[in-house]
């Protein structure tokens, strides 16, 4: 059970020249298990200056986590052991590091604002990223003035992007933290395959004000060319012509035929590259529903955004890269504290998507049990994320945070200057942000809430001495849960942009020190193919003779039945 | 690290009459943890037979599991050992099971639909529930039919409920799911005390047509009469009078005075009682949001579902006790695999939010360290609870699910009927759903992934030999990821309830066998109290002198100076 991976290999630390490093933390933990956090600020009065850290604007406090000076060395020579300088250098060189798929990996060309060329195989891939932008900037200047026009001549009202994964969870987070700044169509996003997400996006939409993008790089997704199916047939059913295709759909998607056929002129089909991966695509024409709903230069500021914490991850030292230091961090709890998790727990209603599009991107990038060379690990690899925004969190699972027996790192995030009015609800809210980092810290003894439990005179006099210890121990808190502060001056399109970068850099790290491969998705694969095979299955409600095990045939009986595809109850 | 809480206990059994049950698990363990899945099918026709279970209609799947029938019977035992059943009835018969606050835990009486009165001291509650929930039909009634009419006369076209924790996620996450059913006024929810959630509420909203309900039991929760205040404001500016508020807001609440000084009519509050925690409290007139979107009488037929399986788990045999089951295979991943989360994954859109519902539900439950008696614990207690609907989660972090090194226990859920008439999209989603726990159970060897390579002929004639193999490790996946499936016939407000019934009666299993009390949550309260300490220092931007520690303090002058309230950057 302890000490080892899902599938039973007991845990050892990565062979080769990562082992002295890891084996040095192993002792350092074992040294400074027991020392407090609020005793590390009380003997350094330096401790907050040294561990927090501004990048591109942002501010990001480390200094609540259970680390010393020493820690941050062991762990940046652990980095350094792992090569994480020459991988990331490789990154930034079109060097193709997704090995398995043999590959570059150069969303950071996306958003160079430089005049740097960005090379994949010896060519400069920025000027056709530069033609793709200006094509979007003509795109959704032209709807959103007003002057694309669809079937029926009128103007676009609303838009839905159907896509899903990494065509999806970028942008439909971005329009969702961007909509103070929303001054164009509505957009709505689909990406389930569930009918009841298309029907619902549906309902109450005209279709001669409908466009449609549909995000699939080869335009094969079954979740989204059925959705895409099935808006075309609504909209065709409409209007009344298949000629009204090419006015109310574009693609987001490389194969051209594939579009074509679909009916999508492709002069409206958006390229992106085989360097760009689904989890890294909201830089790219994925990112078409933000331009369309804040408008081009927002999207230009988020890529601004982004570029400047590229610029500080290719450049910072190791002992001050905030996203180096973040993903060690990570490394930290999950490989020598045993920490499955780790919580993002933004104090903004409007990055409500935050967690889902981080939970991918690290999940997806991470969840790995071979090595870059394709040998099973015997370390633990990415951690399992969530989280939910605060307040709300406090009312539902603060509550395991505080008081669990799992530890959970957990990054807490705010925006210093609020996009609306209303003050008060500001500093209600900034104040819970700092409260549950330094309670969370602090934690309070049992003699603590004994002693005030005596003042407040909880259970009057009546209470007896046994019910008191029981409350006073049900009122303590461990304290020393390590959190991470990030603090936007305000959530702009540029600081969205810093701030997604600044995860995506700190992914990168650990994928690096883990020595798996961030950039492939092979773990999709077998599901993939096992549903393609059953669907037909389903569709009769009787399972094939043999295919399966006898719950998956079981399971797909008895739906039948119920479905009255088949007799019986 | 390993074999330690967050706080470095070191793991041990629970004391006492669990001991010898929790060790002969852990032997067990060892005996069974090379056994693969598969193999117990292949060997067992009829596994799925007897470890599949009907329950209020639902379909229960739990052969999946890396059990035997020896591991049930052992796990039942562990829940006799721990008082399962005497805790339950105990809960049923109105104890003051939550001990630490001296109260009975009573939820299941809100929907008792039996003749049979439910004691707490002594007295029958049934007739103050039936008198709430008749007040709550009358006033639903009213609102719908438009014969309540607003401060000036206009009929009520939408609703607002404010609430947050307990006082919100339940109903937030039964109106979407009823959402095929909603014939009422549109329902919308805001919780979080951040600005940007009552501001985006109330934006296109016509005062004279908006009715609020304002959730909080002691109608003090400092997030929710923020929010009302604010929706208070709102009104009497536009209506240009404060007896308007008596026509435009009601409460659920106990607190009658606090209700009149707010303006309420207390004719127009609705009660619940201290024998209902807020996470258990959808059933009360925290539901009324429920009944004004889709009618009184499916909020009737929730509670009926739900009341069908509390019938079965007061009723049923352990080792037939669906819910108990449930909890138990919890335990088991949980204490004896190592297993720090729990995944909830539906395989619907309207069932988007029963994640987060879960959440709070589970983790304020049993994210518990010290025993119902007050003493530290030893052991592992909840897990937690994350999870998105599929298929949606499949690109994004399936991967990990799969090929990761966290053992991840899932639930998979499905309606076999969907309620929209998209036939193709529900033959795919089902596809999915069953695929992908045939996929974690079977998994694919580095063997099986080299042949499908070959005859797939990836790679090519030039694939070196050495690729194909990193590409082969790269495509295998363990398998033996336990999973259960549950089937609803169509989501129905019946089902809806049959399956919440289901999981608060896992979860009082397993907070019944890791001995905690699972209906307080005083690990809230500290961060409650530091806030509180901390709103005036941020609306200054200027911390008290050597009131906290150093983070705390430079966070807070830093957002102080971001937002311009004192000098410097």
């Amino acid at each position: 059970m302890a000490g080892s991976l899902a599938d039973g290999t007991p845990l050892a630390p990565p062979p080769g020249a990562r082992a002295g490093a890891w084996r040095a933390l192993e002792e350092h933990r074992r040294r400074i298990e027991r020392v407090r956090v609020a005793e590390l600020f009380a003997g350094d009065p330096g401790r907050f200056e040294r561990l927090s850290f501004e990048v591109a604007g942002l501010l990001v406090d480390l200094s609540k986590h259970r680390v010393t000076d020493e820690t941050l060395e062991l762990l940046t020579a652990l980095a350094r052991a792992a090569g994480v300088e020459a991988l990331r250098d490789a990154m930034f060189a079109g060097a193709p590091i997704n090995l398995s798929e043999g590959r570059a990996v150069m969303h950071v060309a996306l958003r160079n604002r430089s005049a740097r060329p960005m090379l994949v195989d010896g060519q400069d891939v920025m000027p056709q990223v530069r033609a793709v932008l200006e094509q979007m900037r003509r795109f959704s200047d032209a709807v959103r003035a007003g002057e694309w026009r669809g079937f029926t001549g009128e103007r676009v009202t609303d838009v839905i992007n159907i896509g899903i994964g990494g065509s999806h969870l970028g942008p439909q987070m971005a329009v969702r933290a961007l909509r103070p700044y929303a001054d164009g169509p509505r957009v709505r996003f689909v990406s389930n395959v569930d009918g009841a997400a298309i029907h619902d996006a549906l309902r109450d939409l005209d279709p001669a004000t409908t466009l449609f993008l549909i995000a699939s790089k080869t335009f094969t997704t079954l979740e989204t060319m059925t959705n895409a199916r099935t808006a075309r047939a609504w909209l065709v059913a409409a209007l009344g012509d298949e000629a009204a295709v090419a006015r109310h759909f574009v693609a987001l998607s490389t194969d051209l035929e594939a579009v074509s056929a679909f009916g999508i002129d492709p002069a409206n089909a958006f390229a992106f590259w085989d360097w760009v991966g689904g989890r890294y695509s909201l830089w790219s024409a994925i990112g078409l529903p933000v331009a369309l709903a804040v408008g081009f230069e927002r999207f230009e500021d988020l890529l601004e955004g982004a570029h400047a914490v590229d610029e500080h991850f290719r450049s910072a030292p190791l002992a001050r890269n905030v996203p180096v230091l973040m993903g060690l961090l990570n490394v930290w709890y999950g490989n020598f504290f045993g920490a499955e998790t780790w919580a993002v727990l933004p104090y903004d209603e409007s990055l409500a998507l935050l967690p889902a599009y981080l939970q991918q991107a690290s999940m997806e990038s991470n969840g790995k049990r071979v090595t870059r060379e394709g040998e099973p690990v015997t370390w633990h690899t990415g951690p399992i994320v969530w989280g939910q925004p605060g307040t709300d969190g406090q009312h539902a699972f603060f509550q395991l945070l505080h008081q669990g027996t799992r530890l959970v790192p957990a990054d807490f995030l705010v925006a210093a200057r609020p996009q609306h009015p209303l003050t008060e609800h500001h500093d209600i809210l900034v104040a819970n942000f700092l409260a549950q980092t330094e309670a969370l810290m602090t934690g309070r003894t049992p003699a603590e809430a004994r002693a005030r439990l005596a003042a407040t005179g909880a259970g009057g006099a009546t209470a007896d001495a046994e019910r008191l210890e029981r409350l006073a121990a049900a009122k303590s808190f461990p304290g020393d849960r390590p959190t991470t502060s990030i603090v936007l001056p305000q959530l702009t399109p540029r600081a969205l942009g810093s701030l997604l970068a600044l995860y995506e850099h700190a992914i990168f790290t650990q994928g690096a020190v883990w020595d798996v491969n961030s950039f492939d998705q092979m773990g999709v694969e077998l599901g993939k193919e096992l549903a393609a095979a059953l669907v037909d299955e389903v569709r009769r409600g009787v399972p094939d003779e043999g295919a399966h095990d006898a719950s998956t045939s079981g399971l797909l009986a008895a739906i039948g039945r119920m479905r009255g595809l088949t007799g019986g109850s």
